[in-house]
């Protein structure tokens, strides 16, 4: 695909648009006319850079995503880990969970937005996970053969989606960072 | 509300009736007269009883729940952790997944569906665990200071709906048994 044609700058407002239109109507009611609309551009140029409506909204989805894991590398699991959380920002945080409220269904009725959103946001993420990981293993502060090693994308993620169930309040930064400390080192013998 | 002129059978013929459809259709499009026809029931009876479309919902959400934790006490806390997932079953729990999946859009969407959602299934279940907790600290196996006792549901409610993200599979005892044991007792230094 010649995605050359579009300045960063014009890719990262589409993105943004269609992000803002995921979270007022949802995934399903998201129409490639109305991207088409929000950001004055043909339904050609939509289709001719992206493809298809699952890519389009798992290349805006990955866009969104601020921290870039594979850059954080503090010496230790911990230092690691509140890095990440300090590199989060809890107004973002609100808003990533209104699009992962939005998505779930969506995710699970259409196969091919579920392949888009693995292959762009899940497995990136977890290769990033796995390397600060990895990292700790090589350092000897947490044990190769620890179960809780491929566990840990189920808490932190898990974490995030329980949290407006449980307490009624989205996932903060305080959140997150007593959760890794309580939960997410001490289970892999931290 | 005057429940008594339905017999349990009849009650619970219904509740498994609302949750097909939910399945079916999500919540949104679940209406009173879709429930009336598949139930051969009167909309006026379905009101009388129930009282409104969140509170049928999650009675009927209620009386799916198969596992009592209040009935468990094996004398330690991973006895009854075990014996908790011994008690659910695996279609069961993919049945369960695909409701959430449902309902998390509404949820949020929906806030007498969340009020009722969590007096009816989340206070209670948390009861339950804090009882499971609360034992498993009398007898000195976990320290009342522990942080992670309070983060035991995000921990389990978590895992129960990041695990179709994370691993495209939906959770099932053998997984949920090895989860207790590689981060719930961990967190809770067992």
């Amino acid at each position: 695909m010649a995605r050359s044609r579009l300045t960063p700058e014009r890719e990262s407002e589409l993105y943004g648009a269609v992000l803002d239109l995921l979270r007022e109507v949802g995934y399903d009611a998201l129409t490639m006319d109305a991207v088409a609309a929000r950001t004055h551009s043909s339904k050609a140029t939509l289709y001719r850079q992206w493809g298809s409506k699952p890519e389009l909204v798992a290349r805006a989805l990955r866009a969104n995503k601020p921290a870039d894991l594979t850059q954080i590398d503090t010496g230790s699991l911990r230092g690691d880990f509140q890095e990440m959380v300090a590199q989060t920002d809890d107004c973002q945080m609100e808003k990533d969970s209104a699009l992962m409220r939005g998505l779930a269904h969506a995710v699970h009725a259409n196969p091919e937005l579920h392949r888009a959103l693995r292959e762009l946001l899940v497995e990136p993420e977890m290769t990033g996970l796995d390397e600060v990981l990895n990292r700790a293993v090589r350092r000897g502060e947490v044990d190769a053969g620890n179960p809780a090693l491929k566990l840990v994308p189920h808490m932190l993620i898990g974490a995030f989606i329980a949290r407006p169930l449980i307490d009624d309040q989205t996932v903060d930064r305080a959140f997150l960072s007593a959760y890794v400390d309580a939960v997410v080192l001490p289970s892999l013998g931290l």
